[in-house]
This record gives structure tokens, C-alpha cells and sequence, in this order.
């Protein structure tokens, strides 16, 4: 199993990326994602109560078809609390896009982010479609992976590779994170793309294995948004026999999908919005995997702990009293706390609760003026 | 029913407040309140898995003793994550406090607010208590109030008073306050006295009543304490009719209570770490009152809605994706957010959630360059 620190597009897929005018700066803010061939689909939504119009079309788009071809996803304009009008935009991309690539509508999924109620510039949308598609090749993921971000200073990307008897699998993965990144899905874009032949049951298995580990795992600022999305995309280009949730090759897929995901996921943390650290939280010695990832979290949410670590402020009690607000059961006799040399910009905390087991480890950033000053004047 | 912003000491109580050392910077630190008649106490504390000794042995001393006579409160030193020695250390504060000033010791209640995982300096508070005995006196409440606070840039204090029959009731109320204040006694220290005679059942019913609708409505960052601590004593020297949690009169002291509460429950957010800001956030038409707190909570413990209204910018979308992640349940199409004039120090935030007729009302602050500056450095 071989990583490449960059997106890698799998064998029958094609991507593009281009500026539609969504935002006022002029840098790229639509992306396509196209697979050739049919792809089983595998989903993960925001648990906000409040859901974009593109996750209900989405959704709809998931019941309505059992393959899918084509990611649209746009920048710049998150399509939510936008209403009636919000939905018609959504389906009219999808419908704009289906009649380009003469696709079944049904079969196109669709995902924004960016600012939340402003109606979507869906004229603009409509008449970038064709020079979108046009644009599309194998190489065009690195336009694609350009046209996801918000607030990001960098593109998200990653790629696995394994061999399977005499076939190569590729699973890419691309996301977009920045701000308001929680767990459940925070503000997070994520497409991940591959050419195994997997089955739609394996694919959701491996999928929601991934995410629980790596992308439920991060939290920047503890606020969870509306528009969050992980599709994965399997199109069976590379031949190999498939792979259903009990086969033998299952567990290799699923460890080459969690890599992709953990190292997402950890790209999200380290270009988390003004951070200056990448602060690690490892919890053992839980009663249970559910105390001890929510002492981490709470840990990793909690802004004196994130300031105090901005300010290399060795203050272990900040973790005493989060860990102690989580509920989680701890041992104040046997509970110890270590938090590695904080002049350095990877930030390991050690925790064990003395109660348990079981451990957890997620992944946060600190909490400085910059992350303020960003979205002070975010609008 | 008089309001006064000021603390006013009831009848039959004296207090007194020194400098014994505990703050490097040689502020006041050491607190006493103290009735010369046994009081009714009620109290509340803390819901943070990990609890400082003091709070331990105050519960002690609540069971041990019917009456109380003394507050012994100290800033500069939480006495949390200390050990047996800290068990050791608060309940050799009320031993000595009990020999100076001939009392019983489980008639002394103690708090402590400060850093967390420093031994206490008891020798240092040893040392001061005949001083800190010496000037107990009627207006030594000013002192007292002072000696409670940590980061707090102001006192928080405030009196009420009315007549019943021919008898004036006072209640008097100082606090502390400034960072980690979170629902479920946050970071706070808060002690009301009163010349009410009432009954212990009548004043632990009015406690809770008036601590729900303040200091449990109050969120700087969501940070809860290890040492939140709300104690009332009500020692009877107004000579009143005896309040019972049913009598006529309950509604009034009750109503005073209320008052004094959320009067030092408001101080405290006005004087929150960094602030620029005083929001209130008023959630209408929830389906309970639980749901439209949790809304409001949600809201106000938001990083992008909290730094939104510093930069005094109208993003509403950070409403929206607070209650959507609050889980509390809203209609998109009914759902109305507003957002006063953000020019001024004074925010509302008025939210209709469209499912139904229950409301809250919580109070936060913004957050703020000053808020990380105070929380790196504090140590």
C-alpha cells in the first residue's frame, strides 16, 4: 500500500475546475467530478438539523438511482436557508448538467459551501456548464481540487494504492475544510474517488469506518455546518474481482479509504482557520471508545485549552476541568495528563483517565487572534 | 422591591476581605462573610465531573451542620486536582477559621476560584486569618467583594430590598466572574446573603429557581469550572414572619432572589475576558423551554457567531447553523432570526424557531483578540 501526497485520479474518471463568477475574487469555485463508467455511490452528511439544498437533492438523487456519474460541487455559496428557491437551484444544476452530458439527472450528486442564506447565482452556473464539461480530463483534479475551497490557504489531497492480485487500485481523496470544522461532519467537503470494484454495501462499511476515525474525529472551533458532504465514488475501472463487505480483500480497501480519510482529515486541522498548532489528543484508560473521544473532544473545544496552547502555556488544568465538564468517568487519583514540549508546532496531549480500556485520539488546532480577525469579516 | 447596584450588607452580617499573599501581585485574596446568627444555607455547585476540595468539603459541612455561620472564600488558587493535601488543606481552613473565631468548623463553608493543580499556600492563609477576623465589620463587604476576584476588571454586586409588613428584608449579592463561565455553574464564585428569615426547603427552592434563569442563562465560552460555587445564607435578623416554600410571601423573596441573580449574572458577562460585547439572545416559539435554551445556549457558544459579532458583522448563517446544530427542533420556512443595530455595545438577537409557544432568554459575549491575549498568558 503506497501513499502519494497528492490526487492521483483513478482509471475512468475525469475532473475539471473553473472561476464561474460565484465569488467576487475571481478564483475557481465550480468543480465536476465525472466517472465514465457507472459508480456505486456511498453518502455522509452534516447531522446539523438545518441541511443545505444540495444535501436534500443529493439525498433525493441517492433514492432516485442506484449508479452515479458526476460530482458538481461549487464554492463561494453554501445554498442554505435559501428556501423553495434553493432546491430548484440545486436540481436545475443537476438538470443543466444532465442535459450537457446527456446523464440521467438522477445520477448527478451535487455540493456547495461558502456563505449560507444568499440566493445561489444559478444564471451563472447554467452558463458555465459547458465550458466545464469541455475542460474535463484526467489531469483536471488539480483544477478541481482548487474549485472546493473556501477559506483554505492549501488543496486538500491524497492518494492510496494497492495492488490486487494482478490489478492496481487507486483510491483518491480531495477535500475542503478551513472553518467551523466539528465533528458529525463539520463544514467539510470531501470526495473520494476509486477505481475498485466494490460493492455498494462495502463502500458505505468502509466509508462510515473512515469517517468515525478521521473526519468525526477533527474539530476546529466545535461549530458543525449545514453543508457537510462525504461522497465516495467506486467505478470498478480496475477489473479486480469484487469486494463485498465480507471478503477477503475487504479489509485492505477499507485500510486504504481510512488513510485517505485520516490524512484529510488531518490536512483540514493543519490549515484550520489562523491556527498555529496541530494538536493531537490521545485519551486512554476510558471506560468506554464513546468517554474517551468525548473527553477528547471536549478537550479540543474548549478555548482556554486552544489559547492556552497558542500561548505555549503549559496550563494542564485547562485539561482537568474540559475533561471533568465531559462527564466522561476519570479517576482523579490515577488520571495523568502530558503535553509534549509546546515551543513546537505539533502538539502531542496525552490523557489517561484511570477508569478503563479504552482510548480515542482527534485531531484540533489552537485558538488565536487570526482565526478572529478571518472570520470577524467573513461574509 | 428597591434596587441597589451596590452590595448592602443585610442585617446581622459582617465581612471582610485581605491580602494574604495567595496573588503574586499582592491584590486582596482572602474573603470572609460571616453571620452572627446561625443561618439556613442553600447552595449550588459545579455539575464538572472533576470538583475542587473546597466544594468537597463545603458539601460536608452542609451535611455535618443544620446552621452556618461563615463563608471563607479565596482567590489566586482554585485548590482543584490537589489531592488528599487539598481535602487536607480547605478543611484545615475552616479548622482555623473555627478556632479564631470560636465556631463550629462544619458551620464554615469554603470557595476557592484561581489556577488549578497548585498546592494551596495554607501556611500563607494560616497566617492571616486573625487579621482577616479582625476587620469583620458591617462595611467590610467592600473589601470582601474584592478579595474574591481573579480576571474580573470590576466587582459584581447588587442589593435588593422590600418590606414585609413592618420588617425591611434585605438581599445582598457579590460575585466573581470574568472567564470560563458556562452553564451548569461556570467558572464563578457568587454569595448571597440575606436577613430573610426563611426556611431552608424556601431557600433552596428560590436558589435553584433564580440560578436556572441567571447564572445557568450565561455562557462566556462555554468553559465549565471545577470550582462554580453559589451559596446563600439566610440568618433571619429582619425578624420577618418565617417564608416557607409556601407561603405568601415566598413569591416576593423569591422574586428578590430572581433579581439579584440575574443582576450579577449579567455583571458577569459584562465584564467577560476580552469583551466588547453584551448579547442577549432571546429564542422564541420552541417546542419547550429545554429546546429554545439549548437553541439560545448553542448560539451563544459559538466561536463564528461570537467573533461575527465582534467584527459587527450581520452574517445571520451563523445563527442558522448554531440552531441547526443545537438539535433543537425548527421550521426552515417559519424560522425568523434578528439582529439588532451591531454599532452598539447592546445586542439582541430575537430567533422565532416556528414550533411552538416556549422561550428562553441567555446572555454571552463576543469573542475577541483580548480573550485569547488574557487565556495565553494566564498562568
Amino acid at each position: 500500500m503506497k501513499l502519494y501526497k497528492k490526487a492521483i485520479l483513478p482509471l475512468g474518471f475525469q475532473a475539471n475546475g473553473i472561476s464561474a463568477g460565484i465569488k467576487r475574487s475571481g478564483k475557481p469555485d465550480l468543480a465536476l467530478f465525472y466517472s465514465g463508467l457507472p459508480a456505486n455511490a456511498a453518502c455522509l452528511f452534516t447531522s446539523n438539523k438545518i441541511q443545505a439544498a444540495p444535501i436534500i437533492i443529493t439525498k433525493r438523487h441517492l433514492k432516485q438511482s442506484r449508479y452515479h456519474r458526476a460530482i458538481i460541487a461549487n464554492s463561494g455559496n453554501a445554498n442554505c436557508f435559501t428556501g423553495e428557491q434553493g432546491l430548484k437551484d440545486a436540481e436545475g444544476i443537476s438538470a443543466v448538467l444532465s442535459r450537457a452530458m446527456h446523464l440521467k439527472k438522477e445520477s448527478i450528486l451535487v455540493a456547495s459551501t461558502g456563505i449560507i442564506a444568499r440566493p445561489m447565482p444559478f444564471a451563472m452556473i447554467k452558463g458555465s456548464i459547458t465550458r466545464l464539461v469541455a475542460g474535463l480530463s484526467a489531469e483536471g483534479i488539480d483544477k478541481a481540487k482548487r474549485a472546493i475551497l473556501t477559506t483554505d490557504t492549501f488543496a486538500k489531497e491524497v492518494s492510496v494504492r494497492f495492488n490486487y492480485g494482478c490489478r492496481r487500485v487507486t483510491v483518491c481523496g480531495v477535500a475542503k475544510g478551513a472553518g467551523m470544522i466539528a465533528p458529525d461532519m463539520a463544514t467539510m467537503l470531501s470526495f473520494i474517488l476509486t477505481d475498485a470494484m466494490v460493492s455498494q454495501g462495502a463502500l458505505k462499511k468502509a466509508l462510515a469506518g473512515a469517517a468515525g476515525g478521521s473526519f468525526n474525529c477533527i474539530t476546529v472551533d466545535g461549530c458543525m455546518s449545514t453543508n457537510d458532504t462525504v461522497i465516495a465514488l467506486a467505478n470498478g475501472a480496475a477489473g479486480n474481482t469484487l469486494i463485498g463487505p465480507g471478503s477477503r480483500y475487504f479489509a485492505q480497501f477499507a485500510k486504504a479509504l481510512n488513510i485517505v480519510c485520516l490524512e484529510l482529515a488531518k490536512m483540514i486541522i493543519r490549515d484550520a482557520e489562523g491556527a498555529t498548532k496541530f494538536i493531537r489528543i490521545n485519551v486512554r484508560q476510558a471506560k468506554s471508545v464513546a468517554q474517551a473521544k468525548k473527553a477528547a473532544l471536549n478537550i479540543a473545544n474548549s478555548n482556554l485549552f486552544k489559547t492556552a496552547i497558542y500561548g505555549e502555556n503549559n496550563n494542564f488544568g485547562r485539561v482537568i476541568a474540559a475533561v471533568g465538564a465531559s462527564g466522561a468517568e476519570v479517576s482523579q487519583k490515577k488520571m495523568k495528563v502530558k503535553i509534549s514540549n509546546l515551543s513546537k508546532k505539533d502538539i502531542d496531549v496525552d490523557l489517561s483517565l484511570g477508569r478503563g480500556r479504552a482510548s480515542a485520539t482527534v485531531y484540533t488546532s489552537d485558538l488565536t487572534p487570526e482565526y478572529i480577525k478571518i472570520n470577524a469579516g467573513y461574509n
